[in-house]
């Protein structure tokens, strides 16, 4: 995170490269062959017989001709420039390959596999090539990678066969096989392309700097990626939240087991799942839970835009299926429209009596494509109405490809989201090619069309919330106040601050700490108190009776603090007024080996270990985000006001994560951060920390 | 769930009449009519037109002749006797019809809508039908419905078009246009029926008198219902427990609204929807979420058996998708069996270096049908593994109908569950065409896979434990103590037991409470103590001051007990001891309009309004299924080991939970009951119940 500006602005020099690597006018096959079945065959097939208009150069060092036309023995004995060499030969030679062409070519997609992914060898060689790579200034697609696809420029650059049609999904997948499987549903589901760029073991070209690409490309709306690791972190970081494009990321590898699974298979470092979810929650990725939720995000978002409000209308001709897509709507932030007298009563004008004109409408089963239209038109008059979904059942009166005619025409003359819901098999198959022609998205099932208008509807609410985070500027001076107490502690030879210490830093990032007395305040204190040792050397304070509480008296403080002193001669302890613990939170600070530091919150107290409540926080240097994110937490029913108990200080918690966020951001040298707990209370008296760790 | 021995004595003597129902040889169609697009012109065309072979009379008073044929104005003209009537007239006429022709035939489908779905009069018209159905001993299906159709008898009783394929899925649907919906998608999915059932208004035949004949009929595997409400919850109850067969049922209206959609479209009562998950549990019904787990459920049970233990084996000849499949079995109780250092030599015996021998088992991109039927072959003879997926994604080299074919061939010789995942389009349709005809279950996505294996499995073991429920015999003596406090209450013009009186009650249902004194036993009181008022007028004790804590001497309990007195003149109080607070759990019981008393427990104390860790159980007489319930419950985690938390007393609970399911069963008199707080140690001092709320 730290040295982001940089790494943007070596992001943006590259982009140009990575255009002319995925728009090339002239390109060079390494490994060509006529043999079939050779990848080197299927790659000048794919190349040169489905539609590109660009040049194309054979390279085989054992032949002189190929298919009719020269065949070179080397890249650099080309005649003039090459835009793309794709490399398909045995991995011990690629290197060789690379190395001889870098003169003339500067983009490389590596097909061949033999790398990092099957041996030590293997690295030894990626990692040399990458080196090459960056001392030559090479863009590397791959190695171990099926190529690329931009179906608008009928440029096939891969082995898997086929031209899928040319929309508006960029898809990046960590996985050939993947690729070629979601191709062939695309297919059926009607998905148009403007890249399918497979990514291979990513050596050098990443997620990160596709997502910078594909962000600029115009022909791209959304930008679906499977992943099973995010190879840069923080860049990453950086990178998605600047775009405002949809990025729909199917992550894989939530278990230990299919992290397993993937160190078996691509060896990518697969992270804590619940952390990914919140990078990509804070970062404004849409998150596919799993694939069928992932076309259906791709499928909607590539045909509407974000809706505009929560507000979604349902018309049906079937009573059950009503009842099945209102259910869905459960726990869903949108949410079925309440309709004004007034509209139902236009709704009543035309529809039998026997309809309801609650919402979902129910027009009937003998409802023709006139009742659709109508109701179509009322719905469009209002407001609160911003997508619509129209379910339907082939009953057998129904007029189903004539009801699909009026949705279409309604979906291109109206600002709101139509989508459909039909549910059937053959009855309305046709109807379904026609919706998907126009698009419009249909879903075979009331769930998925809820959950996914929903997906997306939040998204961008979220991104709407995150436009104004920028990166904080480090405050020099209170950083070099705390490096000081850490300096300090480090040369008495600590690993620890003591409490005093921390109590000061933590002040300084607007955390109020618990009052402390020493020896010296005794006659100052307000009983009762609690004693304990400070010290870095006692990390369980109470297995080894290094905490007393309930001291009520001067006489038993004293004998507290004798035997403090015996159990642990020499150390360092204080004496703490003993609050009331209604209500305990812990803060602390997460160092993630992939995305840096993440600052952790949650429930304290004796069911901490047992609910699991907490929650994970990139640090924000914005407290509207901090607000939003906690009222989306596990502990945001401790700001609301329940039965029997008054909310909780929520402007105290934003600040506390806000000054901890900070701190994350300012000291990387704290090695191990928390506070545990903090007490906190809904009568006025605010939040106050009472053990804090600050272990450097 | 009381005169549940009666009831399954009449449940039986209807049955054969059902089946005379369902398999009529003689069948007579009043309101037959030749004009097209009639629904008596469609049933007249479906009934003798798609194969089937029984007599059928047209009965309509305006014609002497239809088709050629005789036609009857009155049902008691036709000679002979009459197995079923089907009838489609006005709703107006309807009862005439079946008085007129209740001499002749018992059974009916009324498709004519206009009954108590409409308006108060239609109910009217209902209530007396079903008054004269129950006097006559008539069957009737409907009204507002589309009949039935019985595809191995060729008979499609109903207005849908078509005659789905007979096979083992009987499907009993409350919305008809669902049940054509249903049958279209069936077509695709290939999907065979031994019934489909709609079942309209319910007046009469509902969804347990179909669940008792569905049981029995030897062609029906799997009984699929999609259900708005239940009708007689208790009969329910009894019906579903004993059945063997898979009950699959999605229960629409889970919230507010959609219970509004459903009471403007058939006026079920829906039922609060967390009580209607309890009773299907523990009645052994699999609940679909939605749709799409309804088919996925319907379409793995019809072609396979409960699997006989959790272990499964995923190959794949894709990492990615392989990842994907391992992703889904997060919080599955179904898992991937960990393969013997000797099962995985076999594997590496016959696959490439670069495979993976783990499970999922990755058999790599270029994989034939041989590396699938040599893994295959592996697995078989491993005795863990109860189930397979074959994960497939058609790459360009993959020979994806050869390698069905040796799946398919597996699958006939196995006694393991064998499903596929062929992840692709227009590459797979062939392939999955044949796994469909040879009954393998093909599923798009791995998340439905495993998710529909998972809770069939579930389900497997759960039906496997309730094999021992038994109704619990009343206790009489007990029943009658009981009786005798309340009886005693209400002399007295109360409308609660004193909590004296409650102590003794919990007592015979092996509650312990606590310890209380009254003013005469001052001397011998241990303190702290709380003293609070034991009223029937007095709800919220806190609220009044009607509760007093941490009483130390006797001079401040004299000084409490006075303000009692003044708060609450003449009425009565109690002393008791004052506990130390540290977990506590709350019992109840809740009287549910549809299924009769339910147990609650949950987790009581500062929380309980916010994380709402509430359970349902239905009185359960059996410490086994108790036991299972808790360890299943939101409270399990207090009953585990965990970081620096002993575990809680078991046991103690299921003893608790066992006594007041026998209280609900025994004495139906209890209007309100609660139990608030119990508190529980987990230091051997068990469990004691401090508040008793019993409202008569």
């Amino acid at each position: 995170m730290r040295n982001c500006k940089r790494e943007l602005r070596i992001n943006k020099e590259k982009m140009s490269k990575l255009e002319r690597l995925f728009k090339p006018r002239k390109i060079a096959i390494v490994g060509a062959s006529e043999e079939t079945g050779k990848i080197g065959r299927v790659l000048v097939d794919n190349i040169t017989k489905l539609g590109y208009s660009g040049e194309v150069f054979f390279v085989n060092p054992k032949h002189q001709e190929l298919f009719g036309k020269k065949c070179y023995a080397k890249l650099s004995e080309i005649e003039g420039e090459v835009d793309l060499a794709i490399i398909s030969v045995p991995a011990k030679f690629v290197p060789e390959v690379v190395q001889e062409g870098a003169s003339k070519v500067k983009n490389f997609v590596i097909i061949s596999a033999g790398f990092s992914e099957v041996s030590a060898e293997g690295k030894k060689r990626e990692d040399a090539l990458l080196q090459f790579a960056q001392e030559h200034d090479l863009n590397i697609l791959g190695p171990n990678c099926l190529g690329f696809i931009v179906p608008n420029m009928k440029l096939n650059a891969s082995f898997a066969g086929g031209m899928p049609e040319a929309g508006n999904v960029a898809f990046v997948s960590q996985s050939g096989a993947l690729a070629v499987a979601i191709m062939d549903i695309a297919r059926k589901d009607n998905i148009k392309f403007s890249h399918i760029i497979s990514v291979g073991n990513k050596m050098q070209i990443d997620e990160t700097e596709l997502l910078e690409f594909l962000d600029k490309d115009e022909k791209t709306k959304v930008i679906a990626m499977y992943l099973e690791g995010i190879k840069d972190g923080k860049r990453f970081i950086e990178t998605a939240r600047g775009i405002s494009k949809p990025i729909v990321i199917l992550k894989a590898g939530k278990t230990e087991k299919s992290q397993k699974a993937i160190s078996s298979h691509t060896g990518a470092l697969a992270g804590s799942d619940e952390i990914m979810t919140t990078i990509f929650d804070q970062t404004g990725v849409l998150r596919a839970e799993n694939l069928e939720e992932f076309f259906s995000l791709i499928k909607l978002i590539s045909n509407i835009e974000v809706p505009k409000n929560s507000g979604v209308a349902v018309i049906t001709n079937a009573g059950g299926p009503g009842v099945l897509t209102t259910d869905a709507f459960r726990g869903m932030k949108i949410e079925l429209v309440n309709l004004a007298p007034e509209e139902k009563d236009k709704l009543r004008a035309f529809l039998p009596e026997e309809s309801s004109v609650e919402n979902p409408i129910d027009l009937l089963g003998d409802a023709g494509e006139e009742r659709y239209e109508k109701a179509l038109n009322v719905l469009e008059e209002i407001d609160g109405v911003g997508s619509i979904f129209c379910v339907l059942t082939p009953q057998d009166q129904t007029p189903v490809d004539k009801i699909a005619d009026k949705i279409i025409a309604f979906g291109e003359k109206t600002d709101k989201n139509v989508a459909t819901i039909f549910i059937g098999g053959e009855r309305v198959e046709a109807a379904i090619e026609k919706l998907k022609d126009s698009a419009i998205t249909n879903f075979m099932f009331p769930d998925q069309a809820v959950k996914t208008l929903n997906d997306y509807f939040a998204w961008g609410a979220r991104k709407q919330d995150k436009k104004d985070i920028l990166l904080a500027e480090v405050d020099a001076e209170r950083k070099k106040k705390v490096l000081d107490l850490i300096e300090k502690a480090k040369e008495e030879g600590r690993t620890a601050l003591f409490f005093s210490e921390a109590s000061r830093a933590m002040a300084l990032y607007g955390v109020k700490c618990i009052n402390i007395w020493g020896e010296a305040d005794l006659t100052n204190i307000q009983y009762p108190v609690v004693v304990k040792v400070d010290s870095d050397k006692v990390l369980h304070k109470t297995d080894k009776q290094g905490l007393i509480l309930g001291i009520k008296s001067e006489e038993e403080l004293l004998k507290s603090i004798g035997i403090i002193k015996n159990n642990f001669p020499g150390e360092n302890f204080i004496i703490q007024p003993m609050l009331e613990r209604k209500t305990e939170i812990i803060v602390g600070i997460k160092d993630d080996s992939i995305f840096g530091p993440i600052v952790v919150f949650g429930l304290g107290g004796i069911y901490t270990e047992v609910f699991k409540m907490v929650d994970f926080l990139l640090p924000a240097f914005n407290k509207a985000s901090i607000r939003e994110k906690i009222m989306n937490s596990k502990i945001q029913f401790l700001f609301q006001e329940t039965r029997g108990q008054k909310a909780y200080d929520l402007e105290g918690m934003v600040d506390i994560l806000y000054g901890i966020s900070f701190l994350a951001h300012e000291i990387p040298e704290i090695k191990e951060f928390d506070i545990n707990p903090i007490l906190i209370y809904n009568d006025g008296r605010g939040a106050i920390a009472v053990d804090v760790k600050i272990v450097i």
